[in-house]
């Protein structure tokens, strides 16, 4: 993805039939628990492991068949995710950013779900389609740092990342707020999240 | 954990007090599964994301209370894994390897599960206590090698590991013949799986 070049979603469709156009979502929800009693786990962020030992974003691409982008999205959401990804939808109002390469576009996208909602993904996901195949299992990112300034996020940043996806989930973290002010050493939060 | 040294199961035991004792274990089952129709799954090898952002095996710390090292690592299965993990026990025949710190000795264990009591496992999970606490997530290892010679196993294993998580997994596929010869480039597999 180093030769890919952020472009307007108009920009984006206007490409021609020459790429593919690949769709994946962030998918969150406020969480008010603690760890540990005492460390405020702020929001539950999915990632998934996937097939080829890398962390990304549920979605993939967009066929012909589909109507539309979020068409795609939302079929590929179902298949990765189970039926519990039917209660809601990922609209062009959750696009965030697009990004074109020699043949793929990549369009990232941001939806917020009830935390009863994001619970049923979870809940449901190992009896999806792909479980166990091009999902090797669904993972919460941790939004804290622990005492020794390395457990938490900036551990979790150190996995492996399969394309953008590693700065998909910080630009969409910063962007949204969901980081308290300071809690990452060395990342910028914005400054009332 | 790079101080520690490997010792008998029998010597971690006179070690005394001065030591706590850890124990985790590596869940597998047979998997007939294809990926893409093609490439053998051969097992279903769980570990988990860790609330400290790394990845590793489920198990934890025994307490005073745990009448055995078994006991504690039973107790800490159904903490982070479920009800699902009081279908079979961990039991003393399933001890593979102990290694000694200076302040904790770390037992490995290794069980073998039907791929039911396995997908069980993986169902129930998201309903365990520590599940978006100390546990952020299970995901399977894939023991395969992608035609790029990256994806699959060897990408896996760039992401992050806690103590040595990495090294225990290596070993126990090797010594379990869970890798098919020459699946992995560089990693020696067993002559005869």
């Amino acid at each position: 993805m180093a030769e890919s070049r952020r472009v307007e979603l108009a920009e984006a469709l206007a490409l021609g039939p020459g790429r593919r156009h690949a769709c994946h979502a962030l998918l969150y929800a406020p969480d008010p628990g603690l760890l540990f009693g005492r460390i405020p786990l702020r929001y539950a962020v999915l990632m998934q492991m996937r097939f080829d030992g890398r962390l990304g974003f549920p979605g993939g691409f967009v066929d012909a068949g589909d109507g539309s982008l979020e068409d795609g999205l939302n079929r590929e959401l179902r298949e990765e995710l189970g039926e519990a990804a039917a209660a809601f939808r990922v609209g062009r109002g959750d696009h965030r950013s697009s990004r074109a390469g020699p043949r793929v576009v990549a369009h990232f996208y941001v939806r917020r779900l009830t935390l009863e909602q994001l619970e049923a993904v979870e809940a449901g996901a190992p009896r999806a389609r792909e479980h166990g195949r091009e999902v090797l299992g669904l993972v919460r990112v941790p939004l804290y740092t622990l005492r020794d300034g390395v457990g938490g996020l900036p551990a979790f940043l150190e996995n492996s990342f399969i394309g953008t996806a590693r700065e998909q989930l910080l630009e969409a973290l910063q962007d949204l707020g969901l980081l308290a002010s300071g809690s990452v050493p060395g990342l910028q939060s914005p400054a009332s999240p």
